[in-house]
């Protein structure tokens, strides 16, 4: 199958298998695994930040951000459409006690000036604003990229209201990838960062939180509350050693894969293409009300290409290090057949 | 001075300071205040429940009612500019664990297709919807009144897909003396109903809470809880049991004074009227930028008249049973010297 | 009836009936009724404290201190027997977050020692301890005394390890009518107390709970949240101040009947007082196990007696100020009734 | 080193390590992973249980429990020195909203007795009792195994009352491979169950949560909101399959090591063996207060053994794959230097 999902699905390949084979481990709970402590170290030198912690998950990474930079009663800003409004099970507000308080964003980006106005505080009926979240590349706008200038500018209103910042950068390699400009001039602009090594990285499992060593004290502490304290994970470091040392290049591939996909899509009346393909996401949309979503995912699967829905009418490609220009092709082939 | 800030700022009058004075009490912890007891069953019936629950306010009662109906990691539909969102200090995140999605709604009511689409479920990444929350009359909406078939139609999407539906009431009998319809005939389309003693029906405190007698049932424990297990209550009960019995017509007189004030606002260039005066709330906005809200409720303050801040640009009055004719009068004088 | 289930049955007296019908209010959420003012000004000073604030019960004080103190995951070290363990319907862990950590005590006093002991911290399987919980008069020990001495050598340990100390002082003016020892010298050793004025004290509703002006800022948001915030407060602050005034005197008449009917039982072979009686609270125990206390409870109902189960074979006498020299006599007579 | 602080410590061997190395995977997010499919039905077949999950961690699937099992505003009866109570960061708390109710039992065992007088109710001022948690084998009782019909006892109790009963089985397959029971006959008597791969069975990362299938549906959505949704964890499973078909046996191995260990230890007059050695730990007091177990530990570890302190005055050595007969001797040898 051509898997065009999400690039979560990506599998490891004979040199991470070969990596996790030999992997020197030991028990990470006591900080005894020496491939965990590299990763970590290597993670935290990437993102300019002073430490960083290994956890099972993007949403692992993004639930301790919400749980040490806050208290319960506090509001967290983000944006309308962030994976963490939408997609993580109402955990910032089941465990943390947070209330979210969604921004509509443009490309996934707010303005600025709304968050200030948004910003709450001492009356006695609000919640204090406790963090504002940005996500970059942000998944639901299409994989669009946050510039930097705008992730400064946010930061500033932040900084000027002395809230902290905390960036759901699951996929902020691919703004590195799609920008040239690396993660770590992104991350500057916020005081956590949390990215994955399992999606267009590659690596099985795994996420990175990073920030002050304050704060990665306490993100340990969450994280083994979280039951995410675990014992010989130099298995999974290594193999996302390796992910971080050599994939982040690879993305471009993806990215480029994702623009001939879009250019083929956009030959066909049929198909509207929603977002400007930046990185490596496509939402893809029937323009006759006729078809349904179902319908097109079932034409797919047929032709051996997996995608995703994504809310009414429309479906989700995401290139990853399984896809290769033949099975652009093929997409277009078999979405070209549909339209028939 | 003239307080028109809210409708909380009423006073008890003699006849209940009289009510309280000769109050039949005894320990409510044990169920034995017979005066509690006696409001209980009369809010019940006027709500057409099965029972009800003297609680010490609004948010309280609200509280309760996503404590009950729901489990931490559910997601909780209501407007966006619903009391519950805006000022309860997070509450529902931070005491019941619940995710709030606010929806943009038309003078205070959400379309009920935009309802239905919020609705989520099983998918591992969603929070399940647990509850969904109606505001009548909707305060920051400007008083408006909730239609009967509006709420009609929200719960027979909730009850199609078994989800709850807490009203938060605390004017609804403004929505009753507005419409002239009972707020049992409101009441009807929902689950659980809250409504506030202590604003234009001037108790000095308290709310209720009702529904099924199994959620009353465990709403008297969440309320031990949350500290509002009370001893000797009954004091409290009596005035707000003459309250309940008298003051529901006499909110008419509040609504006719808004809709003069309305009236003679409309008359004065330097004022825009936000909304359109159903019950006993106006919002009134600045229309020359040059002037301040500040400014505004300063000289207001001179002439011996307090109002409120209600966001950007805009202030608020609530007509409440310590306006007179004369005030509205004096009022429109003051704000006609404002525009000088 | 003669009822002694509780402190808490005490009926509201004349004087506070007409504090109540004559009290000045205003809204206490804007801060305004000048009753609650000047009752929780007065309860300041009583207690050696910068600042208190009236809450609706002695549990949502006790909440609002796990609440401000701590943080969720924290460990709370308290007596086993502890009003905040047994009675509260484990609302610290459920909306604080927190694990309570029980130590046995003597007469309700836990040796410094074991607290020292139990304290935890950085270790990354502990909680931290967040706060150290005392009991004064402490109920299930029968209404014990904590002495001055043993407070401050619990409130050494605490700040050698900057841990805070919250007093459940439900009765502590007991505490102080039984000692002659002024409350403020408990008080000392503590960083926050909350008192009950609707026990011996005699108020119809509410207590207090008092601290630094910053811990009242937040306990005021948090009484909020809790839905404690209340209108014309006034009404039960009223009476509440004249409980201030003059009843912590009137406290030794309850235990001085409290004495003398521990006294009469002593003669009686078939109950063993298992308390030594410092205060207003008796424990008694049926001697015979043929004998159940639901028959003792039943049999003392039909002679106008109320008094309460507490435990496995035991009952619970609390002499508060409906009780009189006479009554102590009929429930003697009662109870050598029953042994025969 | 000689690395006797805990059964952690164990590094996969070979096998586990091709395994890893040839492991088949998928996204297990979307249920696509062969290999953790694979894990979870053997594992539930094993236990007797309709359904199994993967979780990353010991503390991850008891957490689920309380999560599934309770809603916050319950109690959980558990014996005082349990692992949950003890080393989880007080979660159940933080995460759950739950209170822990400890009780002290003998070798780990609470007295059924004990048990059901602890449940709690409808009562306003108490919290129900929403779980029991057993543990078996005890780590802080040194290993001991709870008899199967100690676990029916419990059980039974638990079901007269309809409360659900989780077991923290993290070492039970060290109780299967003492008594010769399988741990199907010890889920029995249980709901659910949790038991560690990364243990003694010697999986590099990983434990199991047991129960009915509508337990495990919701426990997987718990799981996405701790972070606990992996991706490609077939690389986990790999190894945790062979350690759960070929490791139990093994741990008979660390018992005959144990006991060994145990039988020296006890020819020495400066060391008392505090537990009856059932498993695979030891539980070593020092008998001379002038030793300290820092001293014991430095000595210790001088001689190229590591053993962890576990209280006051105790220190414990837990037998694991990496510790062979020489290495028994060698750790004899170096006490017995200490004694002198």
């Amino acid at each position: 199958m051509i898997d065009l999902r999400s690039d979560t699905v990506t599998k490891p390949d004979e040199r991470m298998r070969r990596a996790m084979y030999e992997a020197e481990v030991g028990d990470d709970v006591y900080g005894e695994d020496p491939t965990v402590n590299r990763l970590e170290e290597r993670a935290a030198e990437l993102l300019g930040k002073e430490a960083a912690l290994f956890v099972t998950s993007g949403t692992q990474g993004n639930q301790i951000a919400g749980l040490v930079h806050c208290r319960p009663g506090q509001e967290v800003i983000l944006e309308s459409q962030a994976h963490i409004f939408l997609y993580e099970g109402g955990a910032m507000s089941a465990l943390a006690g947070l209330q979210l308080k969604p921004i509509d964003g443009l490309r996934g980006a707010m303005d600025p000036i709304h968050v200030e106005a948004a910003i709450r505080g001492a009356d006695i009926h609000e919640p204090e604003t406790g963090l504002i979240c940005l996500e970059n590349t942000h998944n639901k706008a299409g994989g669009a990229v946050l510039p930097v200038e705008h992730m400064k500018a946010i930061y500033e209103v932040a900084q000027k209201h002395r809230i902290p910042v905390h960036l759901d950068g699951a996929r902020l390699f691919n703004a590195q990838a799609a920008t040239g400009i690396p993660v770590s001039e992104f991350a500057k602009h916020t005081d956590t960062v949390q990215f994955c090594l399992s999606k267009g990285l590659g690596a099985p499992v795994g996420s990175i939180i990073a920030g002050s060593a304050d704060f990665i004290r306490h993100a340990r502490k969450w994280r083994k509350r979280l039951g995410g304290g675990l014992r010989q994970v130099g298995v999974l470091a290594a193999p996302a050693l390796i992910a971080l040392e050599e994939n982040p290049v690879r993305l471009q591939e993806d990215h480029r894969l994702a623009k001939q996909l879009a250019e083929g899509i956009q030959q066909l009346d049929t198909f509207h293409l929603v977002n400007a393909v930046e990185t490596n996401i496509l939402l893809v949309e029937l323009t006759n009300s006729a078809h349904t979503t179902e319908a097109l995912l079932a034409h797919l699967k047929e032709h051996g290409i997996l995608a995703g829905g994504f809310g009414p009418g429309i479906i989700r490609f995401v290139t990853n290090n399984g896809i290769t220009e033949k099975d652009i092709q093929l997409i277009l082939d078999a979405l070209h057949q549909f339209t028939e």
